[in-house]
């Protein structure tokens, strides 16, 4: 592909998202193929030689778009919201378009400096506590691709310090305990699982009414640990949980994970941004007692996945678990200390530019943007809820305090189960089955960048007129 | 930023890209800047209000430029290939335009099935066993960020497998020990770490005059940890080390390995993809015989990073090791088990629609574009060697049968640290330095897109002209 071509290529591609994301309402908002449908419709073979790009960007609507699923669609209400914005794509085509490594400082020194200001701006913009800022004495932040890998970062960063370092030599997970409530996300056991610590090490904190951790249990089970002879190294709050979006109390832990020498770490994956809105801003309670955190703008921000905020009041313990300095990887700026080699703070050695997309988006979507999509969220998941309690077929099983609302049918779990399965094959809207305490729910999780009341409205219609008769 | 907008400034970017790209050579290969001079240039808080796209893209120029170490420069032989192209960067366009995450197939069918296609595709163009194909009845691909994941993943499957599943449970390690050279990458000892594998329980076998491992010593070294009664479960074979891209049997070593009951993962990172030119496929002697393998078309194959393939012929030990399944993540679709979700193949649980922009290369880019690159690179380091045969300042200090040259000053490891700094500062090329066998190199990794002999003969022609009278 010569320069010209990229050029061309390169706009029509443009064009080609613009009418895209303009038009996505036109598509069902859930991919109707069946496994194997997309395969089949491409050639089992590698071309032989190169085909012209037109054919390329063709098949994007001929093959591609029918195996979409659109997170992108006004009505996707499943899972978390995934909203992406015009100035985040903008942020991820410069990226590819530079193709830099910033596994160091000096692989590309832009690509770290950049990200380190952006996890200060963010720290300031969220109303995170100073000692998360890269300037604080002990702390600092870094751009992890998911969730997930903030988790397993926060685990490794933990375990390094409940050992003194010496896990890195021998690798004796034998004593460690971890606690968080079945309500925590998957990842907090598979991250578990992945650092040597069993499920037979992970306690399981019962929940309260509201799903949220019973920090009295929490206080029973380590005296148990301790009693034991085991050594409890890792608490994980959730900040919004995924199935309910409940709150675990960060200071009551927090209190019990001080007193026995534990991490404490913090995740609100799916709610955190929405401390961007001052009135939201409870969801940080009790963080200037955390050890870690992690929010995703790529959920709640406009930035396009992967973007995860990783913060932490240790750096010290994250660097302990995680470098490993071969010389191919030596430099007098890392040497002298006045450098950031970000492969030190994650999973992975090599890295993305993945700095740009937030940037982008802070500056030219501009905060007020994200503040404004947030507020909308919050506004139509308290009026669903209110139309919600009009109809006496359904019911709420949660508390919904930002921008999920899980319900159900009272005629029960079939019942419930055969209006999503309805609902989603209609490709009219999306949810997500969860189970909360034994009991089916559908959860309305409203986070399009563009979902609007008649959005919304249309959502509980369909609903409303697939629900049956009252029991 | 409204669609209007989009299109203007992204025509604008993708322009600005293409100009970057065709007018790289301008600039220094490294970033001359300080620590501290990036973020210094850029204001300390966030911006109150959306700035001009104008404004930031400028601000590509004026702050981030100088920031940047070029990857694409032609002369830029430090690391490893990291080259990149155009069709490869519309890919990844095209996934953050769609903006829809991977997780499970049913997040968006299109995302799973393409990567399958992709990773079979792979298989028959490097021409690799058939036993990693989607459609063989034990293994499979899946599109990994980095091989660093590839390994830690590979390493929690061997874990799993030497187990019988236990270690998901217990967490215990203790009887687990790991074998690799010292030339092995970073990523083995770390991902062996994380895994809750110390350093203790990773033996490095000795290797011989060509940094390739000694097999007899591996064979000793598992002789001796089985009869003290532990359990040796994985062994790391390297085809292309980062050091000196030194070659390990793997034959010989997948002997001891099945003797043993031991997973033998290849980590083929850098050279892998070479094997795309029939003629260098004896980098994939012995790869019948491994249960996993690695190779990164982000670094020789113009797809820009993250893209990894990571292949399997034990699915079942992958998958045990990693998959978690909440009720907010289940399917009818995967349930049937006519649908992959890869989120169970890799560390995080998110993931881009990475397939595209290897999709976009193989199609639009044509093989025939990597093979040539590919060619020439390796044409130019035999070229380079000759040149160094005939300078006696010089000495090639390891073998090197593709796109490394690893050179030294005879002066010795001071007077080879001196020209290494001397000619990076000189920001007309960019090498990397490392120490074999106690010895210091200076590596020259031939991987430009667009590097050609001039580049070659110009950086040896710096080199030759910093060295020094003879000693």
């Amino acid at each position: 592909m010569t320069p010209d071509d990229f050029r061309q290529h390169g706009h029509a591609l443009i064009d080609w998202i613009a009418d895209y994301i303009e038009g996505v309402e036109q598509f069902p908002v859930a991919s109707q193929v069946q496994p194997g449908d997309i395969r089949a419709s491409l050639p089992e073979h590698p071309p032989a030689a190169a085909e012209p790009f037109t054919d390329v960007l063709a098949d994007l609507d001929r093959v591609v778009m029918p195996g979409i699923t659109h997170w992108q669609h006004p009505s996707f209400f499943a899972y978390f919201p995934g909203n992406s914005s015009y100035p985040a794509i903008l942020g991820e085509l410069a990226a590819a378009g530079l193709g830099v490594q910033g596994m160091s400082w000096v692989t590309s020194p832009a690509c770290t400096e950049v990200e380190t200001l952006m996890m200060d701006w963010m720290q300031e913009l969220l109303g995170l506590p100073a000692k998360f800022l890269s300037t604080s004495a002990h702390g600092g932040g870094v751009i992890h691709g998911s969730a997930s890998e903030a988790t397993l970062a926060s685990i490794l960063a933990a375990r390094w310090r409940a050992t003194g370092g010496s896990i890195n030599t021998t690798g004796d997970t034998s004593h460690l305990v971890a606690y968080a409530t079945s309500q925590a996300h998957s990842s907090i056991e598979k991250g578990l699982r992945i650092a040597g610590i069993g499920t037979a090490q992970l306690r399981m904190v019962p929940h309260d009414g509201s799903f949220a951790m019973r920090v009295d249990e929490l206080e029973r089970m380590v005296a148990d640990d301790i009693a034991a002879g085991l050594t409890p190294f890792w608490v994980c709050c959730t900040r919004g949980t995924t199935s309910s979006m409940a709150f675990d109390r960060v200071g009551l832990a927090a209190e019990v994970a001080r007193r026995h020498g534990m991490w404490l770490h913090v995740d609100a994956a799916m709610s955190g941004i929405g401390a961007l809105a001052p009135e939201h801003r409870w969801i940080n309670d009790g963080l200037e007692l955390a050890d870690s955190y992690c929010t995703n703008p790529h959920k709640w921000m406009g930035v396009n996945f992967d973007c995860d905020l990783f913060y932490t009041a240790d750096r010290a313990a994250l660097l302990g678990a995680l470098s490993i300095l071969p010389e191919y990887l030596r430099s007098a700026a890392a040497a002298s200390g006045a450098a950031i080699d970000y492969r030190d703070w994650q999973i992975p050695l090599g890295r993305r530019f993945r700095a740009l997309k937030l940037w982008f988006t802070i500056r030219a979507g501009g905060v007020a943007d994200a503040v404004e999509m947030i507020r909308r969220h919050v506004a139509l998941t308290q009026q669903l809820a209110e139309w919600v309690r009009l109809d006496e077929r359904f019911e709420i099983v949660a508390p919904h305090p930002l921008n999920l609302l899980c319900m159900r049918l009272t005629a029960g779990d079939e019942a419930t189960d055969a209006l999503i399965a309805r609902a989603n094959d209609s490709g009219a809207a999306l949810f997500t089955r969860t189970v909360l305490d034994g009991v089916v729910a559908c959860r309305v999780s409203i986070g399009g960048r563009t979902t609007d009341e008649r959005h919304v409205r249309a959502a509980w219609q369909l609903l409303q007129s697939l629900a049956g008769e009252p029991t």
